[in-house]
């Protein structure tokens, strides 16, 4: 099994679209697109179509950022959380981009970053899109309860982020801007997580074992990375990780960081273990962390898409939550 | 937009596995694995876990029939019907093959094809399996009805096959076996179909798209193929896809096959339009198409997967159903 993907693609262009909550957070200011209407529909009747519309604001407007049209696009990587994927599948047909649906739960941004890596670094294709999103009101209703309901949650509960964005890359044929040079494909891994009000434990050691896969295989060390971000351990998962991974010889603790952590604030919103969804590493990636590494703030960035592949009827089912996460090694050209 | 993937991977093993009901149709001598108790539990308490071990049988016997163990094997292309994609989670977590999941509906079977093929065409990986299922029980309650309803059918409904398939692929370094030599990703396409008991309707217009889209940009053909397989059309879609290549000016009536039709019998299997689902291709391609053309009875087949995103909740909403067609020409090394 080989474990590092050799790549060499530059992310040309980016794009996030935010919900009103998201945009009152921390990262408030770097996040360039919100609902105008402040009620997280994006003129849409339904949630579900809210959701698709974000995606369809996300790619138009990466897409007017690098200058191009959809018919120069060769190919998109989608996904989201909702069943059969239909905020991507909706959102993104009238684009008339050829599509490769993903399924990888919140995994899905950097399951989309790497495969969209792997095609432009082998030439495969010349300029292609990836692209997810999350929708706190898809997403309460189709795992947990409507919101309507009012539930109250536990302290290791998420918020999912309402969120969506968009990625181009194009092979790197000089050193600008944000470089993947390295992948990991994750393996779907469980440790008998049942509580669903708990990913972040659940998806701990799927990022534990990626990011071991990687120091392994690639010999590189701790010291020679300025941030490890997850997408959605948030507080108690992130915990979780760094631990695990101290007991494995890797101190994390200074450079870690995780978008599910960034993306809401402990005090002042209630939010328990922190942000999650699909939307979440995508936007916090999108938003915050990429112009760091394009400005050469950041140097290298291993960004690892951790995804609770959960399914409510496998649960009642007596299943447990199995977990994957996938890594991409960004790299400042600067 | 880069319409032809040019390719060069020869599928160097399959496995299938198959129901009952799929046993007893014209192919039935074809199939490697039914279940033994004829229950079509696979030895599993849950439709859903008995979904999962059809998968991991049909990876297995796939492993076993090229002599290879799970660790050489690179990465694994994955996915079903079933929401959060769980037969494909649970049933190969155990193999630790690096897992991207994907959502493709009914085209998964084609499109982990199409990937798996890229991904080893270019090196960038050395074995890669795909593997997909649909199960008829799992898909009836999750999309229509529980079986114990016994609902009525309508003439144009299809019936999900209970099939698994794996395929593992390598680079082709010799003119050998079946080798993939081009690929085409599909375009979403939604021409308004709202029909949830006519998912062939859907799907035409999106074969169309992909087979316009290849021979217009090849400038080959039609009689440079000796068939051209679509996956799950069936009696309806098909005779759609057939009628709308005409007034194309491409008359493929002679060499048109279709997986759907060609696993149940019209005559002695009350099945309506024919079969569906993810693993009705895959196991028709893996078991009764991929011999012939190993052994050059079939020189040239255009292989076409056809899924129709079909989201209950969608449909509740009002919206219609969007479909993807991805295209595989695999060729005789004889």
């Amino acid at each position: 099994m080989e474990n590092i993907i050799e790549l060499n693609s530059r992310i040309v262009a980016s794009s996030d679209v935010v919900g009103t909550f998201e945009a009152r957070g921390p990262l408030g200011e770097y996040f360039k697109y919100c609902d105008v209407n402040n009620d997280d529909r994006f003129g849409q009747k339904t949630w579900e179509q809210s959701e698709s519309e974000m995606q369809r604001q996300a790619l138009a407007n990466a897409l007017k950022n690098v200058g191009r049209k959809a018919a120069e696009i060769d190919a998109l990587f989608a996904g989201d959380l909702e069943n059969q994927c239909i905020a991507s599948a909706y959102g993104l047909m009238g684009f008339g981009i050829p599509y490769f649906g993903l399924y990888g739960a919140c995994s899905t941004a950097v399951e989309g970053l790497l495969l969209s890596s792997m095609c432009v670094s082998k030439k495969i294709f010349s300029h292609v899109a990836s692209v997810t999103s999350s929708h706190f009101c898809t997403a309460e209703r189709q795992f947990r309860m409507p919101v309507e309901y009012g539930s109250q949650k536990t302290p290791t509960a998420q918020r999912t982020v309402t969120g969506a964005a968009a990625f181009i890359q194009k092979f790197a044929d000089k050193r600008e801007g944000a470089i993947i040079k390295e992948g990991v494909c994750g393996i779907v891994r469980d440790y008998g997580i049942i509580d669903t009000a708990n990913m972040g434990a659940a998806m701990a050691p799927a990022a534990l074992d990626t990011l071991l896969r990687y120091f392994r295989a690639s010999g590189r060390q701790i010291k020679d990375f300025d941030m490890i971000l997850t997408g959605d351990l948030g507080h108690e998962g992130g915990d979780i990780l760094c631990r695990l991974m101290k007991t494995e010889g890797y101190d994390i603790f200074g450079i870690y960081e995780d978008c599910g952590k960034l993306i809401f604030s402990r005090e002042t919103q209630d939010t328990h273990a922190g942000g999650s969804g699909c939307g979440c590493s995508a936007v916090v990636f999108s938003a915050y962390i990429l112009p760091k590494i394009e400005s050469g703030e950041l140097k290298n960035v291993l960004f690892i898409g951790t995804g609770a592949m959960m399914s409510p009827l496998g649960i009642m089912q007596g299943k447990t939550i199995p977990s994957v996460a996938h890594l991409v090694h960004v790299s400042s050209a600067k």
